[in-house]
């Protein structure tokens, strides 16, 4: 079996190392400098400097290399995921796992925006995961959103041992939604932390953005019961409540007045555009009532104070 | 408006603290060296030395000062609720409100346990509060468990502006159960951060323990919406994951082998009693599966060792 995995970033090198020893690994990757390093030393010392990466692994920035692949891990940003496919060919048997969260186009999310162009099923793969503790071989787990039940004893199966822990949802593009509208709600905590520090108010406004998330992903349609799986309020605990989180630290830093509206979009985090595409994505959907979200949009465009968004928001 | 408090530790303190000033709020106490520094010196010094309490707060220890109170707040250890109530009388007109987390009998909710002595609709009163947060007047949130939603409003009407936020369910029932479930969720959470301090199984665990928190309460009739109230998730993240909570604290003493099972019944939490009654009530529950639950109560009983647990409840 051959195992293709886009992005040889924190993310993709850490699911290659999860992966069962048995398998053939090709990290893709457009640097030729970290080609170099993981086929020439074993190493992706850019990212995990101090990891020796298994025999398994090689690299290629051989576009070619994705057409025999068995299984391809998407583990780029998703800004970037319509161009890859506009330049590669997969196989119609290839099994398509998404990790990278985001929207695929200005208003699809990924599965959707690439059922244009492949007729493969997009497997939905999110969870509660910072890759450096994957590298690290701490238990870590993830959602596999599949309408088959085949693929998910498949995608199980790739994984090593006591590593990886998968629950299963048929729900993908709302596994694929719930993971892009946490990093929305992770900013707010992280402004709210900044402020207030506070237990008290941190899960106060904790419980709020639950709540919205929950609005949000019926309004489209979906069971809320996703968000009992590990990338739902898993995945939010994880990236709204931990430093290592980016979402979170922008969030902070905004929270301290380091970090105006302007700067804040020019760090292109895809969680703040998120917020935009989300709002207007929203715009219409009257009875839908989303203060944290609306307020979110409006501080990161300069219409409102740190001050005013607070009070907005506990009200 | 007459409101007396039982019970003048820190939960009760910051409960009257919380009070609108123009209510009149008698904090009763059996320690009557309590009773004389609240009367005496405006201070409840053994949990709040620098606070200085309003004019409107004092103290007494004459049972008799239930008889004629609008307001009833209950903020006492959930074990002595009965015996109160065996000593003290009421009018029938009495908002009771009860703020005490556990079992009011052997196998019966406070609500439930009280209801064979008084006809008063006892009203749930559950969040993600610490007391010395409350104290300091950062904002804090609570869920209102009653069946009338003028009640709720009353509620609303006794706290200080932006100080107190609350959200309604009329599933007075399901609120006091989730609050009792999720202490005994929140030892577990403290064991795992003993033994990985890792985010990434911090949150598949989270995951794992809301399932089994969805799955006891609709076992018992309940909606999940419930767990999007504060007294959900809120105070759930709050108290396994903020080393304030009693609970999560005892989770970490376990998983760091510094206390073995009977010492750690000895320290009587009300999680613990918690653990006991609610696997001996699910005992005959042949459908539910809550792996979580079953392991901690053997690990308790010293029937597993910490690793076995942990092995346990990864898998």
């Amino acid at each position: 079996m051959k195992i293709v995995i886009a992005g040889a970033g924190i993310f993709g090198t850490a699911i290659a190392n999860a992966i069962k020893k048995e398998h053939n690994i090709v990290l893709y990757s457009r640097s030729m400098s970290i080609v170099e390093d993981i086929n020439n030393n074993r190493r992706n010392t850019k990212y995990f400097p101090n990891k020796i990466l298994s025999k398994k692994i090689s690299a290629s920035n051989d576009l070619h290399t994705f057409e025999d692949a068995d299984i391809l891990f998407l583990c780029v940003p998703s800004y970037s995921i319509l161009s890859l496919f506009s330049t590669i060919k997969i196989s119609k048997n290839c099994l398509v796992i998404n990790g990278a969260k985001g929207y695929g186009n200005e208003k699809e999310l990924i599965p959707e925006a690439l059922s244009h162009i492949i007729p493969n099923e997009i497997i939905s793969f999110k969870g509660p995961s910072f890759a450096t503790e994957m590298m690290y071989e701490l238990p870590t787990s993830f959602t596999v959103g599949t309408q088959s039940p085949e693929n998910f004893k498949t995608v199980q199966n790739l994984f090593r041992k006591g590593l990886i822990f998968l629950d299963h949802s048929e729900d993908i593009l709302g596994i694929e939604l719930v993971s892009i509208i946490k990093n929305i709600y992770a900013i707010v905590i992280g402004i709210v932390d900044a402020t207030y520090n506070s237990a008290n108010v941190r899960f106060l406004i904790f419980t709020k953005a639950m709540k919205e998330i929950k609005m949000i992903i019926e309004h489209f349609g979906h069971s809320s019961d996703i968000l009992f799986n590990y990338a739902g309020v898993g995945d939010f605990g994880l990236t709204s409540l931990n430093d290592l989180s980016r979402n979170r630290t922008l969030g902070l830093l905004i929270g301290k007045g380091f970090l105006n509206a302007e700067l804040g979009n020019s760090v292109i985090l895809e969680g703040v555009r998120s917020v935009e595409k989300l709002t207007s994505i929203l715009a219409f959907a009257e009875n839908l009532k989303t203060p944290l979200l609306t307020n979110l949009n409006e501080l990161l465009q300069s219409k409102i104070s740190n001050k005013e968004f607070l009070k907005l928001i506990l009200n």
